[in-house]
């Protein structure tokens, strides 16, 4: 429908009485608003999953994902989730569509939550459909979250007029998944713990280019996993060994962060295993206790130490699920990928470069 | 030779003169003396391994093996060492022979410390041949140097005619392997940290007969481990987790003494699992990092979780090894050998009931 169309309409009610004329106008000025609404209240943004080098896991604040810890990920080039918010005065409550799927209940409250809070920003109260899709398995310790609340805090905000700086945006995912504030910056990328909600937030401390690493993500299983990250958080202080994993938390950043800005794999080989070996310690240890590992997934990071230690620059990280983030140098990748698919229990091997910030479509 | 072997001698030597009466009777007196030392000097022991409810991983004095934390474990019936130490005078140096293979170096050097100090308390200047036996896979997680240096402990003291009561032989055992304090006394037993050498000691805390239970144990990987104990051990203070552990022992030690002496399974069953993969987890996050799962493991561990969700009353815990100690009673003991025989990667299953202390053979 465009403007020809109205123009047409328009000479016909002419020939009517000035009661339709009045009647015409309204109606007309309603839909202009309606389309011109839709023009402007709808963005689309792409963001990519991350993977932690640091990881995150508890927080000190729940509702707001404040973390006990800092962290440090690296974007995922190709990973990503592309996500549409529109604005429309049509809808009675918000929709949400995940890979071609109506979503209700939990997952479509934590949408709203951060679509509320746009809205309160933003002065608007009309309710949003959001479209989804991931392009790799969700829920499978690959950071689908990530990806999805990043995209969904850049695009909700553009879509309802909001021109938000960086850290607001990351800040604004933050409240949806915490790690999502680490898929709105560029390359590799440190979220800060903060002292509150103003200054918890994701920044980046070297861009993609700044070094050619590869994560191949050994996929042992794709199915859905057993525990959410979010129920995961929550059950972190039930382990006798995070206060201590969090306390060291500071040390592990500093020697991790010095790795990549430095660019020493062997550093970054060890404090990255190290790192995801006593978050899933910590998961362990949980009462109850959280188990991501299958055997496919313990038999993959034992290869990738040996593997290290005849020589080849490899190491792996592992999130809240079986998956093995298995990291290397990009001169490598093609070998490390063969040796991968070579081994028992590994269904496929993903492979991502460094990504960029998170972005507007045109 | 005997008597009758000597008189005969005798009257053919005395037939002959005075001086070669006189060499007779020295030589004679020489033999007498060596026999008899043979006859005195020569014990033999029996020693089960035993398997640690709450496990004992690191020390606070390396040399006299005082541990970080108290332990608590069972004794397992059937799975022992026999050893026999003869001192002799004939000997120039100590001997040690393992399942029929002589054994030298840092293996003949601790047990040459147990039996240095066997041979100060007992006056003696002379070596000895200690021959041991077990029957079960050495190396691989069930505790072999429990039941070697609990049977020495013993047989040595009683060659050396020494009649030590059972605390004393349960701190000499210490001192030859921390473990082995545990396989002295009967039943279930409490490994004391104590404040010192003199009171870091075994007890039995319950006789075998106080509650049938059984420990299936899936072998996943009869070989050699990576990483002995005392190694192990030495490596505990590096993993930033293990401070935490410890100062939450005496909590898993309450739960599991009262577990035993109330016979309560389900509790048992929970703070065994959850000691075993802290210690674990304090393992892997030690740098090095020690793996001792293998994919199997891991395998085992998570289907004995689902058939004790499912109802059927079974638990795990692994040493320092592999293989996985599977507990249940002895009501359901076939059913589980059975389950644990069909899962993929388990090459045999052993079997123990709870073990006596460790005994003398006549």
């Amino acid at each position: 429908m465009d403007d020809s169309d109205f123009d047409t309409k328009s000479r016909i009610i002419e020939l009517l009485d000035v009661r339709g004329k009045i009647a015409f106008d309204y109606a007309k000025k309603v839909i202009y608003h309606q389309m011109s609404d839709h023009t402007e209240r709808t963005a689309t943004s792409i963001a990519c999953a991350n993977i932690a080098f640091i990881k995150y896991w508890g927080n000190r604040d729940s509702a707001l994902r404040l973390p006990v810890n800092g962290s440090l990920s690296m974007n995922l080039d190709g990973l990503f989730t592309r996500t549409t918010v529109s604005f429309q005065n049509s809808l009675g409550f918000d929709e949400l569509i995940i890979n071609g799927h109506e979503v209700m209940g939990k997952g479509l409250e934590r949408v709203s939550a951060i679509l509320d809070i746009v809205r309160q920003n933003a002065g608007l109260d009309i309710k949003a459909q959001v479209v989804s899709e991931n392009n790799f398995p969700t829920g499978a310790g690959i950071a689908s979250s990530a990806a999805a609340f990043s995209a969904l805090a850049l695009a909700s905000t553009k879509a309802a007029g909001l021109d938000w700086p960086e850290f607001a945006v990351s800040r604004l995912a933050r409240l949806g998944s915490g790690s999502a504030s680490r898929s709105i910056p560029a390359g590799f990328v440190e979220w800060k713990m903060g002292s509150g909600d103003e200054d918890s937030y994701a920044v980046s401390i070297a861009p993609p280019e700044h070094w050619d690493l590869v994560d191949c993500v050994a996929i042992v299983s794709a199915g859905h996993k057993e525990t959410g990250s979010t129920e995961g958080h929550a059950l972190a202080p039930t382990s006798p060994l995070q206060a201590a994993r969090v306390v060291d938390g500071p040390r592990r950043l500093e020697i991790c962060r010095r790795a990549i800005l430095e660019r020493d794999f062997d550093s970054l080989a060890s404090i990255i295993e190290h790192d995801s070996d006593m978050m899933h310690a910590v998961m362990m240890t949980s009462q109850p206790a959280l188990f991501y590992w299958k055997p496919a997934t313990l038999a993959v990071m034992g290869s990738v130490r040996e593997w290290r230690y005849s020589g080849l620059p490899v190491a792996y990280t592992i999130d809240a699920g079986p998956n093995v983030h298995v990291i290397c140098l990009s001169e490598s990748a093609s070998t490390i990928v063969e040796l991968l698919k070579a081994l028992p229990g590994v269904e496929n091997v993903l492979i991502a470069k460094v990504g960029p910030a998170a972005r507007l479509e045109p």
